[in-house]
């Protein structure tokens, strides 16, 4: 039984509990999206953990932890991921499980973001794109060992930068240029809410993404002898808590009610913002980071609102706002560097230089993206299709058929009468 | 790689599965209260796991683990859990980390009972005393190596008495002084009967709270050494088992019907009962508790309706009832001292003196919690909000919106125009 | 800390999600089938895991690791399983445990195909003979060290054959003596389609499939130090992502629609067909065999339709018909002996007559089953409970009560006068 043993059973127990937060990310986003598109959202969770996987086991990997030049980009292991030779006493498809959960979940950012109105072949051209380069160059900068931003000392544990940032400014970049759903905006410039349609399973979702966050942060020791692991997992439910806490309170106090859906990113804020220093901080500062991860994500929505870009799920507040506060915070709060806790001021400098690249990173490759999908798939839903809610546009079946109103589904879809002479017709009306 | 390094993966895989079971809490609870109440109950489980679980690390901890004095109250650690030293090779953040899952589950218990008709600010306040005193003391009387009842030898493995009957006792002290939904008795003595909104997501939180209970169980070993470990799982699934299948049969010969709330009630009722015992017994004591279990909640229900406490879920019943009756079960079926395995009496006494007071402490502390909440921020719901449902007067949403009759939301709950200046509008009814 | 210790925690963590599997089984027959019928599925898992349990754990057991007689069944260990001595340094406990979470995977793919029109009892009757006999028998010939197909050579590592095969082609059987459900099937040949009652559900029960399908793979490693599993982890998620993308593209060019029964059932066919092969076969090999998976699956499902037997979720095509593919599969991509990799013809013959085997196996199992039921208990619901679905005749109670539209609940399910004397009656109109 050697350490390579032991940390194999870890990753793969940890990668599995963080591709399990995918579910979460669905359930979230089926919660918190109109009916009418709840289908599209977890049709493109599936797109994440099928072609984003892929993608990224084909392409991506090699691209983040290839053989570098000039600390910009990895340039071999395409198809083959699991030749890498690592460094720690870990089989290579352990980590290379572990690191597609990660990518999935930078994408699955992306995904709340562009809710309710995108083109669905645009999504899957979005998720080989982002699977295949855009998390993977900036991954590569910041985790491989010959990254330009990890050999200037960043820290970025988690991710709070390498996933969450880049992609909530790439969803930033993403929602802006895709347009508003229909309805969001008025002409007076005031703004109109859209009630989530199902406030259970938006709440399933984050216990869901909860759970697979302790497996996120301690998983990224990929160390089962990391003696800084069970302060990890302590670091990473205080910090969630106290996001959770703090935006309860708020709501609370400035509207009166305790808003469930800024509750749900006031905790999944505090997940982002510790997910860069968990390994680093203090269990007071991870309260307190997620206490100012709280209050941010309240302003930051509003923010959002304000200059007119639509994240129907408020992706863009929680993963790129608190993505970059999480970055920042280490540069505050590390035990060894931080500025306020040691007055030095040598990482806050990095990390604010790497919080930058990766805003400007990822809000760079949002931006690329949705030219390549308006150039060719076409980036937006046709208005018919988001009138009609994209479910029956591309899916051809509603979420829920629980009063049975949608029987009469287009037998058409179910339709193989041309490759094999069976018919299958639509339900009588006696069946209603 | 230390025992202490597997040890804490162990403890912090099996405290994440533990704190995962606030989501089957949260989809029980959603599923078996009115649709009106839904969000309510959701938002309540994030208090425990926000406000809770600050509350438990900050002052609870140090209750509990802290100091002793007189073998009734730890009185250090207060804000620094992690300072503990542990007499088992585990860090204490693992510890302090699992401790957290499980005072949050003991408050979640509460949670179920006093659902559809409690002051969502008295449930802080309530989260806050349990979690800060009420289970910390209890808990330290039963498990910290000073505390009185531990010195006198008393069994509870996992938690049958310190977090099940505690938590049971005082939901039902709470449920009576909050008296009943209203028109749930009638003028008659006749009880009315309310249908639970959701039986797929109830039983989706029964599944949740399953896999969490495996660690729940396995996880209070503290020691990936433990050589009782496998057993102690295989007996968590026996009990569960055999509580399921008997209040099945046991409904299904009784009224004709399988009913999907006993059945759920009954394998909860099983992992209920072994908690203190799993570590203790055979496999064959292990399906005899479980299936005594299940008899014991269906009886219970009716007797907590009998006397007119209105218990929204069972909580008393499956908690209360049977973590008196798993305390106990430890005194007949343990297999060194058990009183029908061994004929030894002593330790059948112990155990029933620890249930006596757990018992009297559970409910003592709930009256105390609903009267400090009565005199200060109110107990109950206004008979309007109730009436509304507790989902749009706290929390300014409703629970399901799949037909999109609610796009009428109040603007107010998002309306940030005081502090900032925009104004954010109600949706026109042409997004209907 | 023996490596004994090691693996009792490796095989209890794995065992803990495969079981929760269960849940996923529950959440995706709920999501996929009518309303009516949600609440008598979800039930049907419950009989799973309490009677299956209890059943395996009594006599199944025996009959599949018992000591041997002529290669075709074990005759000891019944009711104490406990006692068997293994090879490996893993307490039996653990062992048993992982077991049963396998024996309860499998009856619930026979319980999505017989859903929406099957009487209750005659499914508890249909658990206790699976559990107990019908898969623990060819469980034996294959897994047993002394069974007659593991004597040939036979590689099925996590049960492609032994698990899906024998359940999905007993779910055929039982599926055709049944009959379809009323209206399904047109007397002009059509076949209507009946609209699945919540596809979020549907798609959060694939996600905890998916989490669980990692251990239900590695876990069969029963050993932490085993070499291969982290490799058998990556190909189970390779296989699953790219039997759904092979069925999401296949419906997207047939249909014009990405369907998400489909895709769902694309990426169980990758995670059935890669189950008997994950440890013998690369990952190249891992995501070619879950391409051809998604695409059986589909034409799969359409022959199931063609031949009039109405299976409402899909598991002969998903279970039955890539389990079997699956098998095979190893013949053909096994590292050392594969016929496309190596040339060698032994391996395949071998899998091809297990794969025969337990087709016949399954088939035969579930016709028999299927006419012990007609004989005692009756195999099908009656019409008129049909008709009104099976929540209500056999559970009292529908699966969604969100309009409050059923709060005229039979007080009687409920009502025990008779033995309590304690009067409960049906909720006044005035509560609605």
């Amino acid at each position: 039984m050697s350490l390579e043993h032991i940390n194999a059973v870890w990753v793969v127990i940890a990668a599995a509990m963080v591709l399990f937060m995918e579910g979460g990310f669905s359930l979230l986003e089926a919660g918190l999206v109109r009916t009418k598109n709840a289908v599209n959202v977890t049709m493109k969770i599936f797109v994440d953990l099928t072609v984003g996987a892929l993608a990224f086991w084909l392409i991506g990997f090699g691209v983040m932890y290839g053989k570098d030049i000039f600390g910009i980009i990895g340039t071999n292991l395409f198809a083959h991921p699991q030749s890498i030779a690592l460094s720690i006493p870990l089989p290579s498809a352990a980590f290379v499980l572990f690191q597609i959960g990660f990518t999935v979940a930078c994408v699955s950012i992306v995904s709340g973001a562009v809710a309710e109105r995108m083109n669905f072949n645009a999504y899957i051209v979005t998720v080989a794109l982002v699977c295949m380069v855009i998390y993977p160059l900036s991954g590569h900068w910041i985790w491989s060992s010959d990254g330009w931003l990890a050999k200037l000392g960043m820290k970025d544990f988690a991710g709070s930068a390498a996933i969450h940032a880049v992609g909530g400014f790439a969803a930033l970049a993403m929602a802006r240029i895709l347009g508003a759903r229909k309805g969001r905006f008025n002409s007076d410039g005031s703004t109109n809410v859209f009630a989530p349609s199902n406030i259970p399973l938006a709440s399933a979702g984050t216990f869901v993404l909860w759970f697979g966050w302790f497996a996120f942060n301690t998983g990224s020791t990929l160390d089962a002898s990391n003696n800084a692991l069970a302060s990890i997992a302590l670091n990473t439910m205080l910090s969630g808590a106290s996001g959770g806490a703090a935006a309860l309170f708020l709501t609370m106090r400035k509207f009166g009610k305790a808003d469930p859906s800024m509750t749900i990113n006031g905790v999944l804020s505090g997940l982002v913002a510790i997910t860069a220093g968990c390994a680093y901080v203090s269990q007071w500062s991870a309260i307190i980071i997620g206490m100012v991860s709280g209050i941010i994500v309240i302003y930051a929505t509003l923010l959002v609102d304000n200059i007119k870009v639509d994240d129907p799920v408020g992706a863009v507040a929680v993963h790129g706002c608190n993505g970059v506060f999480g970055t920042i915070a280490v540069g505050l709060f590390d035990q060894t560097h931080g500025l306020l806790t040691t007055g030095d001021l040598s990482l806050i400098k990095i990390q604010l230089l790497g919080a930058a690249v990766v805003m400007i990173w990822g809000f760079s490759s949002g931006t690329l993206i949705a030219k390549i999908c308006e150039k060719t798939v076409g980036l937006r839903a046709d208005e018919h299709d988001e009138e009609n809610g994209l479910d029956m546009s591309y899916h051809g079946i509603p979420a829920y058929n629980e009063l049975e109103r949608f029987t009469d589904l287009p037998a058409s879809l179910y339709n193989f009468e041309e490759t094999t002479g069976v018919t299958i017709s639509a339900p009588s009306s006696s069946m209603k």
